[in-house]
């Protein structure tokens, strides 16, 4: 039995999505961010890094987003969330790594501005680049990286949850996405399945 | 064919690595950052991103480090670079993730601390921090995520090039390996492989 470890209103959400849409059993326990308790030492026996989602398996435990998402995929082929071809899984691995190393740090710059210095008139002057930034990758993602109406094109796979996430980053900001007709309609369709609804309740959100 | 496109002394040191390794045949396209030839219109085409490594395939482009090396390790399989259960291959796409997102932007915010914020004092504060990040994620490296004496154990696998760039980065900011014996050694091991020579050699680095 899978155990889903999150953080209400974390990029958690991806991987509740997928796992509420792959069908797999699991059950969950919340680690509150906001709270501190990923910085527990229970917690950190879990993951050693501190952070949000970690999926323990019967073979030990699953980090990362992207790592934890494709598992799910791919031990639930049922629910068909994996790209059937290598160049399609490709496509998706490395929309998942942009959406880690690039984007995810992008939004992280605005409240987690402290990894990257103690110095408190730099994290503000950093905030202050974070809707740019994200406009940057919302530009990227529109014309180049998303198909639509699902990421890679006609078949939902395990990378939309995650694309959804930053959709969601971009309303924390205040930056519409009706300039991304894309990626609009992708939130949209997003809201409409009933394994985004579930997790979004769960997550306490809109 | 493969045409793998790179920059000599940047991150696509990990894929030149792993293409030695795969027996792929391949043919490269040198595209200096330091020149600015990665914003060109010409790279631009390749890759909007405007970012290396990428490694065009007779399918389309692909990018990302952590998806080129799986779609090397994965498209050659005679090489043996891909874990064989599922479980271990999230556990190196949990070490590439974690590598691409946590461990190389602690890098990044040396050299590319622009990415970031437009103000120069601010990018000077934030490069103070590095060297203290970059010890962070080699105590975590060695206490958690590298089994030794490859990453994954007794197995080489594609992420194993990408840790070795991170112990690369270590030494460009004058961080000793001697505290982290089990990155030390792995940094040694790769080094007497002939694939990890011969893609230094291209990168004209020791």
């Amino acid at each position: 039995m899978l155990k889903f470890f999150f953080s209400k209103g974390s990029s958690a959400l991806a991987a509740h999505i997928l796992l509420e849409e792959s069908g797999a059993p699991y059950t969950t326990c919340e680690v509150s961010i906001a709270e501190g308790a990923h910085k527990t030492p229970a917690f950190l026996a879990v993951n050693p890094k501190g952070r949000l989602p970690a999926l323990q398996t019967d073979e030990g435990i699953v980090t990362e987003n992207p790592a934890i998402l494709e598992f799910i995929a791919t031990r639930y082929p049922k629910a068909e969330l994996l790209p059937s071809t290598l160049f399609q899984q490709a496509q998706a691995r490395a929309l998942c790594a942009y959406l880690c190393a690039t984007v995810h740090v992008a939004f992280a710059h605005g409240k987690r501005a402290n990894r990257w210095t103690d110095d408190t008139s730099a994290m503000h002057i950093m905030r202050a680049k974070v809707p740019a930034n994200l406009r940057d990758c919302a530009t990227l993602l529109e014309n180049h990286l998303v198909e639509g109406p699902w990421a890679l094109g006609q078949q939902y796979s395990f990378c939309d949850p995650y694309l959804f996430l930053f959709e969601g980053w971009m309303a924390a900001y205040d930056q519409s996405l009706d300039a991304y007709p894309k990626l609009s309609h992708h939130a949209a369709a997003m809201r409409q399945r009933p394994a985004t609804q579930a997790a979004l309740g769960v997550h306490e959100l809109d």
